[in-house]
């Protein structure tokens, strides 16, 4: 029978998969989180991806943490390969002009795929991505209208199970940074909790964030727009690696 | 500057992605081969990738084998759990009515999707496929239909490196396996180097087919009818795990 009422979310860490995976389960649904090894230097998001699945009631069993170490030996990206500058320091409005090069190649792809073979696997029809388009980072393979192609695409190769419609459901799709910030806080979501930093770092108990790169910049600008305050520990001794 | 004579492959070291890439070569194509290991039992097919594209003159650089054991994890296919019954003796006619337990979930989304990561790093547009849809197995997410879709989706997510179009080519997609065997004859394909049954073992220095799976009928049909030799070595001893 099909699970009506369960969903796989896309987790990363950060903001947004966390709270589009608040607001699924307050919305009811049963959550099953896919997290991704991808050689991401900021690997330090899948240990917030824990705690947030801890937080959010979510089993261990139920939090899968997929290795997908070949995309870091693809390279093209200044996520996985120190030698890729990264963008610092650009304004809020410059992003999501061009594609910049924090962009990892297929990972908006790889990441839907690995939700659909999970979710065929578990007999479920729902994902669930944190993706938004206001204040998102310019990767046409995270956006609105390629997530709705992928969608599209499921009725003709994902129908394992049945005929059934999939719904690949995108809660902050059309809200930015503010709105998924007091969405969360609403929802009880303990930001303190997530990482958004590309170039997170620990130190001692602590993760600390650049403030430099696209995605410290718009949290930054969220939680100031918001009127939240913002406990993100932000250095700038931090060497950018 | 786009490499428009660059091609992906997708190479299991079965028969018909074996054609498929030495068509693709004939035809000018340089090849940089991509081959899976996600736990299927019959990973001795790897070792025929290998040999494929040796014989194919690809280096060892340009012939990438992707680890994907997450899918083994995931379950829910016999092809990667013991525990699901295989399907064994049918009539060719009747495969393709359903989607058998052979499918593997969302193995053609990923398999496609990393293709298109390792094309976007590389700088290809091309990717090339041995799907075949007269002798298929019934898999949803190798259909035609399904490529075409996903090759609709490059338009938006592809985008990366520039905005010409991609080109998922199938060179074999209309032909059966009779039409296919004797394309890779007509190019030199050595067959007793490919591997396709889904419960090959290696015996010795011989790789033994059961004779039993669809894929091993599909190809036993497919010399019968192409008047060629089959120069498989069938096992009636192979115990079927």
């Amino acid at each position: 029978m099909l699970n009506t009422k369960k969903a796989v979310v896309l987790l990363s860490g950060g903001m947004d998969s966390t709270v589009a995976a608040a607001i699924a389960k307050d919305e009811g649904y049963e959550l099953t989180c896919l997290s991704f090894n991808y050689g991401q230097l900021h690997a330090i998001e899948l240990e917030a991806a824990k705690n947030v699945a801890e937080q959010l009631g979510v089993s261990k069993e139920n939090h899968r943490i997929v290795a997908l170490d070949f995309m870091k030996t693809f390279g093209g990206s200044s996520l996985v390969d120190t030698d890729i500058p990264l963008p610092q320091d650009r304004k809020v409005e410059d992003m999501g002009q061009d594609i910049p090069t924090s962009f990892v190649p297929g990972r908006g792809f790889i990441f839907l795929s690995v939700a659909v073979a999970l979710a065929e696997a578990l007999n479920i029809k729902t994902i669930i991505t944190g993706y938004c388009e206001p204040d998102a980072g310019g990767y046409p393979d995270s956006s609105k209208r390629f997530v709705q192609g992928f969608e599209k695409l499921l009725e003709i190769g994902g129908v394992r199970n049945d005929n059934s419609p999939w719904n690949i459901y995108m809660p902050l799709i059309d809200m930015d940074k503010a709105a998924i910030i007091r969405a969360g806080i609403s929802l009880g979501v303990d930001f303190s909790k997530t990482v958004t930093c590309y170039r997170a770092v620990k130190s001692g108990n602590n993760v600390l964030a650049c403030g430099h790169c696209d995605a410290c910049l718009l949290r930054k600008e969220g939680f100031l727009d918001s009127g939240e305050v913002d406990t993100t520990l932000y250095s700038d001794d931090t060497v950018m690696r």
